[in-house]
């Protein structure tokens, strides 16, 4: 038995859903609420210690890290739909793709969406309450980014994770002005994994994302929303109601990138 | 025909060339000088526009990325000797690792070693000789980093990477004080992978990396260091030697681990 442990159909979460749906898998899901850090309530942190979603169980094993889940979907499941070339050097290129949104890309996103968003998560909470739910995070860094999100991003983290987002968008432009996927002529987990940070950004990041600069882009992301599968997603996942967001469907996704 | 474009046995450079000498692959090296920028020199961007090494050329096919090489190399070469599960399940164990390191412990290492040793790698140039070599470099953060690297980086930065790295170690102690291996009976890639940034690391980093505080980091890096293949390899591939760098062998290893 498969089951999906996640947020909603953004950033990492997105990722192991957008797979799921492509390959046709059937997987019981259950979403976690970040707004009441459920994620890191005892019970999920027995599945994941990090207190991270996404996390998948597969007859009693965990398997945890968005990237990872997906390729182990294609490794355990291979008589499903192909995510992912068959041949070593088409794999590699994949692999060079998945591994620098990883790396890179998620992380600059992920700093402006909880500067923006998971600020207002938490400020309803006194600074009791919300000090009680930062003890419960298990990984140290994540406590330190969670009282950013309250109090603030130091403003040269953050310009310098735009000037990252910049370069990064100028990257995916410079190959999908060119290519129609990020692996020449197949639709990949490369896409799916970069698609999930950069699904959205037209209206969060518009002096970035836009027609005029970066129509490769958006023809790209056009092309991910229309597959069936992708649509089925968004029509079957609920996404996350962040209090007090933009009502425009898909800015909130960047919010909680880096869980 | 195999070749690797590689800086001397350290960091990242470190990750391809031990995977080659445990595989026993014929593969022809050449070793860049990083002190002249030569991965930045218009011959190797011919190879990766990058201008980073490890890079591997298979028949005409350019592999970049360290990581992305190790796994290309056992996807290629399926009747060597396996550094990697056969099942999905140890793969994704193995790749948890090996993404953690590629995406936190590497850059925190990296940040402390630029400092400390690449500042040294150019203190000879004038400032005009050296913006001229940094006008080479094609990614726009390796430019900061190497002005970083030369005129300090901020003192709140370093301090955030080396609470970084006393997580990454404490991570890696809880696992290993308990398992031989990262991935449990198996000597895999995500062993290879985080001692290429480990290693050395008790000379550069005594305060956190020493035999009362991590008795299994110094276990599981003296029994990688004994296998036959870490000293064929540091036998015959020679260390970078970095301008005023400490006699200690293994210290100056973490110097370039982010190129």
């Amino acid at each position: 038995m498969l089951k999906l442990y996640s947020f909603g159909p953004g950033a990492n979460s997105l990722k192991p859903l957008l797979t799921i749906f492509e390959m046709g898998l059937p997987v019981e899901r259950q979403l976690l609420n970040p707004s009441i850090f459920e994620h890191h309530e005892d019970w999920f942190k027995k599945i994941n210690p990090r207190g991270q979603v996404p996390a998948l169980v597969h007859d009693g094993k965990v398997i945890t890290e968005s990237t990872v889940i997906c390729e182990y979907l294609q490794d355990e499941f291979p008589d499903y739909p192909k995510l992912r070339p068959d041949d070593s050097y088409g794999k590699a290129m994949m692999r060079i793709w998945t591994k620098w949104v990883d790396e890179y890309f998620c992380w600059c996103v992920s700093t402006i969406g909880w500067q923006r968003m998971v600020g207002r998560m938490v400020d309803h909470l006194s600074e009791e309450e919300f000090e009680e739910k930062v003890k419960r995070i298990p990984i140290p860094e994540q406590q330190v980014k969670w009282r950013r999100a309250r109090h603030g991003f130091p403003q040269e983290m953050l310009d310098e994770e735009m000037a990252k987002i910049r370069i990064s968008i100028a990257r995916l432009e410079e190959h999908l002005s060119k290519h129609e996927w990020l692996v020449p002529e197949m639709y990949t987990l490369a896409d799916i994994c970069n698609f999930a940070i950069a699904n959205g950004m037209q209206f969060g990041f518009p002096e970035i994302v836009n027609e005029a600069d970066t129509p490769g882009v958006l023809r790209w992301m056009k092309q991910i929303n229309e597959r069936p599968a992708a649509k089925a997603m968004f029509a079957e996942v609920p996404r996350e109601q962040v209090r007090g967001s933009p009502t425009r469907p898909q800015e909130q996704e960047a919010a909680p990138a880096a869980e």
